[in-house]
């Protein structure tokens, strides 16, 4: 079975050590095995990545950017390779990992603007000839761990742009969708990027234990789950790196009576099911505002949802694939049950859905439970499935409370038509990333990607202004020259 | 004796509670006692701060700006009295206290500037219909711990601006520096400022740990010890807030072959031994490249020193006063005492300084010491007084890489006339704030205070443009608007 | 009768000249007289501000900050005075005069934050040991022409922030409102400005020439009617000075059919006829979509304006006062019945008003004209009196083909609830500052004031952003050190 | 002989016209010809342009950013065909033309980084309710006239910038150096810009005079001479255009006595007779401070100047290569012999320079004129070819006076090893581009470039932020919402 190993120093290598299957979600057969790296060779990573820096550092910007510039057309000429990868080993359909990839492509392009982003403030004349200035350097090595359900995003969130501020980087990426990272660093470099600037150590807590105690290290970013990310934030804090964690999210959307009940409908079916839910922007809740746009709602998505197909990544006429694992697809089932058991009414059922010719396949078709309410498990945590759940409310104000209550704050929407209810929304709700009648309100590249609460741990988001400030360190220089310089001593010297 | 107490919604208030004797350094006595808040007094500051809240974002950031304004015009006008107040309890002398001060008000002026500092970044047509724009939301209560150097400014790096940009704040100062806190409120007070968006509580570590545990906190900011520093920020941590902390620093100046001698002489007397040397940015290394400089330094220096005045903080011909404590005092002469025995030469001797009619003042006078090296605890520790040390090298490589293997990054400087020197050092040096021929290279209120390594734990630095990042968090919305509003509406309503 | 002179050098002047009589609108008569400047003493006080560029260059910006603070509270302080002499020679009331001020004064806040505000970019290592930055430097000696109907605000504009950028600036404001400049400026003294930095001349076209041809003079602010702009410009230009010349506006506010009507009509009343329309952001058209709408506008309009004030500035229960002269007393006047003439409704005529005990005063009513259409003539020119008109269509595209198709493009509105409508409208309106519900969108004080077309020449607008960008010009420095500096050097002199 | 046509609407076109030989200076033969577009055919380009304006203004900011990526890719792919296109008309050696086009490249990157540099500002909360904002809008259809002795430089940094903006394009290049431009169009076609958004004609003043007068063309873009960009500026103006102007120059470095003269001389052979010295920022005159470094000036460089190898564009070998026509060539030996008979040392003379099989080619040698003095005419005039003139003063002020009399401020350098000379240097002169130990200070791609005085006509500088500036309208919205919406509508439909 082929083994997917390291990227370390400019090559890919499989020293002996701990194997752990790689499933395809979409026929639930293990078909890969990937090495979890020890101590030592997260350590040599290290040391490597340690080495490349000086030089790396200190090339001039814009030709750090030339890197990005290169990666950016060969990501898009491998694309096929890339979404290939992400199929097999996450079970997403082309169609949504092509969407993913394009996401984390425009990251690479927001890194080629790195001499504009690097820029410093410059003030002239601070005091009588004093003036002062702040530089952006590069922090040295760091590091990012990343979730399966995004194999390329999320590293395409962190290593461009830290690679172009000038740092040297390790990714531990995670050990149930390992190859595209490795193919990814195989891309950076044929982009020209010298060998040890980027590295990937595939592995588990282990790998990822060495990287948060190494004093190397500078910087951490994780996404993942809460519990995790609270994990990693305070271990690297301890061990006095700067870091970022990104955890979980239960994602709301209010729909006003006033909205556009169709268009709302066809927004919540790929917020909702898109990737089997198991994004941290899935949007999981929706609270409607009224029995009679709630009766609406409920019946024009159960219509809707006849039509969305559940099935192995590799054919495009489906709309979502299969979930992670047995374990996860167990979980998953076992929320749908409890909303049950709870009270919720369990309008589409996908619990036992089976793919023809994929039978052991981890999949779960979509589903949707009305009248949830707040105290029930499926309400309070995390699902990261294809389940849609709806509460209804009698106002805005309720529905507001009801987000603000919760302890996630990733993302959140509203459907209206109306300016002040927007206005109104996105000033006072408690949540990060803010949708007006757009359901996945990732920021683009060019702005930041962070929530609120319990969702990240940090002070800065991810990628964005906030990227660049997380992967530099600021400098103040001020600066006075001694007045009795060559300038008056060449007119002493110099008498007519 | 006058018991200094606490200021809560609007209020100054001496409840019932511990006690703990205030000295006037200068003399060595205590004249005033200051209240020590209970956990209780801390919880009901923040819960009138968490009331402030509200209305306090919601008023609209010119607005909040006002406040500023006139705060500024306060402080200008009651300097007296402020700068008496801090040398009753420092000991400083009244123009270093008119410094600090000065300091202090341009933090003041750079938050009247809010309403440019809080905008957000807006991008049109992200997508197609598609806007998104940040907005930086204020965290909520804020709390700040301070220490006793900077009874007046360090308080100020931090409260304007986090009040500015929508906050509402606890101050916490040093218990053996108390009043300028209290006094300081009382100008806010009067500045317009509404009841309960500042307040402050005098206290001990009781008031600290409360401050770091309730969660209605949301920030901290410290400046102190940098044991201190790292236990405020770890605690902050794990309780879910954000924390800058400030710690302690070792700040060395590079005294290059080429540098005009005189001057880099007189620019060291003021920084080494200004305050005391009770400044995290005091420069307390010399390092000389060559002994031909280092023998000019060390013969000039000392000539020079021989005027140095120190004494009671309230005679303005002064050059500086007493330190904070008599334990601090014995500390310091201790430090000295062991730099002797390590193998240093005292070339002049504070210790057991007496000051007429002042005999119980917890003086030293202004020391020099010679051919100090790096194995010398009184090197390898931050001594917080009237020392200076100076270090030979051979090379400026040498030179920087002391600096480089120290534990701390604060400041740092180098007196030199050549410009390649200056960018070279710039650049490499592993400090955060760099000076040239700038012996105190404190950033200006417009940019950002903030040491590296063990000087500061946290990713962004205090006050200016990384201040503003720090007391707001970054929301970003993305808005689309349906297409069949009223507009086309009105279109086919109104057919001619 | 008083004489109004000039302010050259820190001094008022009054040498002997032209004299032009002053008006007080409100009663008619001329109760002053000012002092047209000659060519000489144009010149004068061109010398006097050019002698003081050069120190006042080099002062640290926040040292003239320092001064901008202080000019605030003195203006805050002398608010009535100010008040006053803007209502004895402009006529309008108290409340609105206030107005104008406090928008004046936020400027002069804006111009606070100057160190913030000329912050270059610095960017390192641009290329191997290259580091290049862009300093923002004064311009020198630069000019602002104002006009009558904001002698506080339009000035206050201009001078406080072209002089916290390091110029020295003369003013020439509008000689039929000229007392408030030579006030201004006698505070801007008294806040600490160095003599020569800021002078005011009084005069005709004889002093706007000179200021346009002297070579001395480096940029030129106006503000005035269009074809006066255009003059300003193109001579400004052809004599090799930065210009920007704001004219003149017809700015129009389209009311959608789900408009909150009331709400506009109160808007509108504030908007049409305070001032008396002699604002060039006076929303002097109203565009209403569908004859409902229209039909419930007019007749609301009708009925609140019946309880509008016109009267002496100096009641403070009048809501507006007298047109600046007799002369455009007259041609507004006219404009009215030529609408008439041309077949639109007079629904309230203001012609023909008379104020009791100021029979003298150039007093015009509010006035309302109906199904005013595009060919009219007072509908093509800027009538510049309280005179509302409406147009009706019947779709939101007729509407906005409407304004696009202007001469001007100062200002506009949309009132809606509608986010789509206000998008689309704030997307593809070829005005420079649009309101959505809001029917006077001039910008704060920390944005920047600007129209389109014919009501702006030149690239950058007033104010804010644009303003520091056009009162600076760029200099960008590369900066290379030779290598075998005395860094080198001194490891080569001192080898162990 | 081949024709060289115009690039309209995605198509290349040679209508009937005007033709005009186009030499290649090498050989001193005309090799092709131009055709000098009609005023019909600019009027047509015009049109087509304007037509294509909408639908690129409206396609997303990112979707715009994704033509420049490929263009940059093709630009670098196809490099060899333009530097043979500019060593044809232009003559430049293929190592200088390549460098032409890489600096050109940097600014297609920068353009690259449109979703970051289109950002407005956004400011919550401006008053109760109320959020303004600004967007940088296109201008709709502008131009660029572009001069020959940068045929792929100059354009780039117009055209990539402006139609990354949201604008469409008409580019009028050098009827001296056509082909480049109709290259680069292709290229930009191939990498997927839409036809019409840039239009490339060829022509004369015709050409030049119907851009200037078309009212649909909002911006023009010129590089050239001062007369000609004092023209272009004022008749751009008077028809309501904005414009940026490039002219002339006169660059002075400053020789102090403590420069590193061998790296002064190595910097100064490139910067005086690279492109022949046919380089707006070629450095053409040296000022030595003190006979001393003069004397070693002279001589090193009379050394230096005899290994310098003119000849023709196509041998790589050569340092640098013709002028650009023979009347040219005629006027540069005059400037020589002029200055020799005005008392100057003609210490290398490069006239009557032969190059073997090329002697019909327009070449002049490596000139070095010594003992200049300000008022001969070779130093009053720009010579634009391959001579270097050096003047002598006792005082860098003599020197920096010299420099700052000059009618020209568009780059200067200092070569000096003292920081304080150095800043002193920067901070006084008065000249837009300043180059410490740089001869060169061309800014980088992501600052801005632009001379002073008579050097540039126009507020903004070209390409960077101020191009972005330039190339854009700024509108401001200021936004309400009535507050009786939806969402109270809700509440009180929906009562408990």
């Amino acid at each position: 079975m082929k083994v997917v190993g390291h990227f370390i120093n400019g090559e890919t290598c499989i020293p002996e050590g701990r194997l752990q299957d790689v499933f395809n979600p979409s026929t639930g057969q293990a078909e890969k095995q990937v090495l979890l790296a020890s101590e030592f060779t997260v350590k040599d990573a290290i040391t490597v990545a340690q080495s490349a820096f000086s030089a790396w550092r200190n090339t001039p910007v814009n030709k750090r950017a030339q890197v990005m510039f290169r990666f950016k057309a060969l990501l898009e000429e491998h694309a096929d390779t890339i979404i290939e990868l992400i199929g097999q080993e996450h079970g997403k359909i082309a169609h949504d990992a092509a969407g993913e990839l394009q996401r984390g492509i425009e990251n690479v392009e927001y890194a080629c603007g790195a001499p504009q982003l690097l820029k410093g403030e410059h003030s002239k004349n601070v005091g009588p000839g004093i003036d002062a200035w702040s530089e952006f350097q590069p922090l040295g090595v760091v590091a990012g761990i990343t979730p399966f359900n995004f194999p390329a995003m999320v590293p395409l969130w962190m290593f461009p742009l830290a690679i172009a501020c000038g740092n040297t980087f390790i990714l531990k990426p995670s050990e149930r969708a390992p190859s595209c990272a490795i193919y990814l660093a195989s891309l950076l470099k044929q982009a020209g990027l010298p060998d040890g600037v980027f590295n990937v150590v595939n592995g588990d807590k282990v790998a990822v234990d060495t990287l948060l105690c190494d004093e190397r290290i500078n910087a951490v970013s994780f996404v993942g789950s809460t519990p995790v990310a609270e994990y990693i934030y305070a271990t690297a804090n301890q061990n006095g790196k700067r870091c970022q964690a990104l955890g979980g999210a239960k994602n709301h959307a209010i729909v006003m009576p006033d909205a556009d009940v169709d268009n709302a409908v066809n927004q919540l079916l790929g917020a909702a099911f898109g990737s089997s839910g198991e994004r941290c922007m899935a949007l999981s809740v929706v609270v409607a505002v009224g029995d009679k746009i709630a009766d609406q709602l409920v019946d024009k998505l159960q219509t809707a949802m006849l039509d969305l197909k559940v099935g192995a990544f590799d054919n495009p006429e489906n709309d979502f694939g299969p979930l992670i694992s047995k374990a996860h697809q167990n979980k998953v089932e076992g929320h749908i049950t409890h909303a049950g058991q709870q009270g919720a009414a369990i309008v589409v059922d996908g619990r036992g859905t089976s793919v023809a010719d994929h039978e052991q396949g981890f999949y779960v078709g979509a589903t949707l439970i009305d009248r949830v309410t707040p105290d029930m498990d499926s309400y309070k945590e995390e699902i990261f499935g294809p389940v849609l759940q709806v509460l209804r409310v009698e106002s805005m104000q309720a529905a507001m409370a009801l987000i603000n209550a919760h302890e996630y704050g990733n993302g959140t929407c509203i459907f209206t038509r109306d300016g002040e209810a927007a206005r109104y929304f996105s000033d006072h709700i408690e949540v990060g990333m803010v949708g007006i009648n757009v359901p996945l309100p990732v920021p683009v590249a060019y702005h930041s990607f962070g929530g609120w609460k319990r969702s990240l741990f940090g002070d800065l988001h991810a990628y964005g202004p906030d990227g660049v400030r997380f992967y530099t360190k600021r400098k103040t220089i001020t600066q006075r020259w001694p007045s009795s310089g060559v300038r008056e001593g060449v007119s002493f010297s110099f008498p007519s």
